[in-house]
């Protein structure tokens, strides 16, 4: 793997801890397990949105998918309420417990560090802001500003001439096999996040380095 | 709406009920609600495959994906037997009580049948054969012979080809919208089957028409 100078990281997941979005469907009335469906099911659009070329922003995909699916279920206030209050959870969320130490040490060693996210990038800043992790970020990006999703060349691309950077000079953390893919595709070095002791789907392009936590990233690149 | 010469249909869950999935999941010792999850993931990671123009068979995602949500559980048998149980799930399951009634007014109106699936064109055959319906349809096709999955312009345009047909003389039925949405972009009419009085999201195209069962299809069809 080529020494990289722009580390870029997912958000969703891989620095946002988003079991806490379960609580917010709990809290209107609807089931724990379709926290992980509707995820699943924005995704699962978004990318449908990007294939046929008509990229949507995450927010609209995921409050017209939150309502086709609480529309079954007797929540405990209005349909619009249990929408806005599941996806204000987002900007409550906080990082995993890994990604202080680890954005600290990769910053320490001269890297520069941005996120580029399917989701909005105010996410990003409260995210990172109530982390106190802000500063060492020099852009938070959005495919928003892309024309297209994540796993798309061109989201990366995008991603690449906001930093000024050749693809081949930036390290891709995810903890998405498709994000790394996609990245792989477009020309980037990957790190696999595997916190959870997950298997790596054999149809997607292998990572470059598989760590755990993301402080081991920042001892892998420092030995590399 | 152009009157259609070939009805082209989605075949899971447009014509087969796959509720019986659920069972399958819970045969094996996994919860009931993993079923849902499931389906949304193959498509999810499908459709990224489409995104990175590496598509894969459904068989192939669908058993990556069952070995990696099956991890953590405490299966009645060994993980690959599992997977195997809950994927050939697809060859026992029978057609919506509605489609009998349906493809057979809209073959005695003089419209050409086919199919054309996100999965493998086997599973149409054993739905359609042990429905007695089979010889109603002219094609059953499978998007592993276009390179991309349906909603790729690519799926639909390999089937008018196969068809002899023009888009344009061609109606795609389908109970997902992200379908619809892609055969339309194609240059398709679309029918939205919505069994369930379901909403349709705004940010897809709308459907030319909705019916909430398929003999309504001939009946809208013959007015036309």
């Amino acid at each position: 793997m080529e020494s990289p100078e722009v580390i870029v990281f997912d958000v969703n997941e891989t620095l946002s801890d988003m079991s806490a979005m379960t609580t917010r469907f709990t809290d209107v009335g609807a089931p724990a397990h379709l926290a992980a469906l509707w995820f699943a099911v924005v995704l699962r659009e978004g990318f449908a949105r990007t294939v046929v070329d008509d990229a949507q922003p995450f927010a609209t995909i995921g409050a017209e998918v939150l309502r086709e699916m609480l529309e079954p279920i007797d929540l405990d206030r209005d349909p619009e309420a249990a929408v806005d209050h599941i996806l204000t959870g987002f900007l409550g969320l906080t990082v995993h417990p890994d990604v202080g130490e680890g954005v600290r040490s990769l910053r320490s060693a001269g890297l520069r560090l941005v996120t580029l996210s399917n989701g909005a990038a105010r996410v990003a800043e409260s995210l990172l802001g109530s982390a106190g992790l802000r500063d060492r970020f020099e852009h938070l990006l959005s495919v928003e500003d892309a024309g297209a999703w994540k796993p798309d060349r061109r989201a990366y691309e995008y991603a690449a001439g906001v930093c000024g950077t050749d693809l081949a000079r930036m390290l891709m953390v995810a903890v998405h096999p498709w994000d790394l893919d996609g990245a792989h595709r477009a020309g980037m070095s990957t790190a696999w996040l595997n916190r959870g002791g997950g298997r790596y789907p054999g149809y997607a392009a292998a990572p470059s380095v598989e760590v755990a936590a993301l402080p081991e990233l920042a001892q892998v690149l420092a030995r590399s």
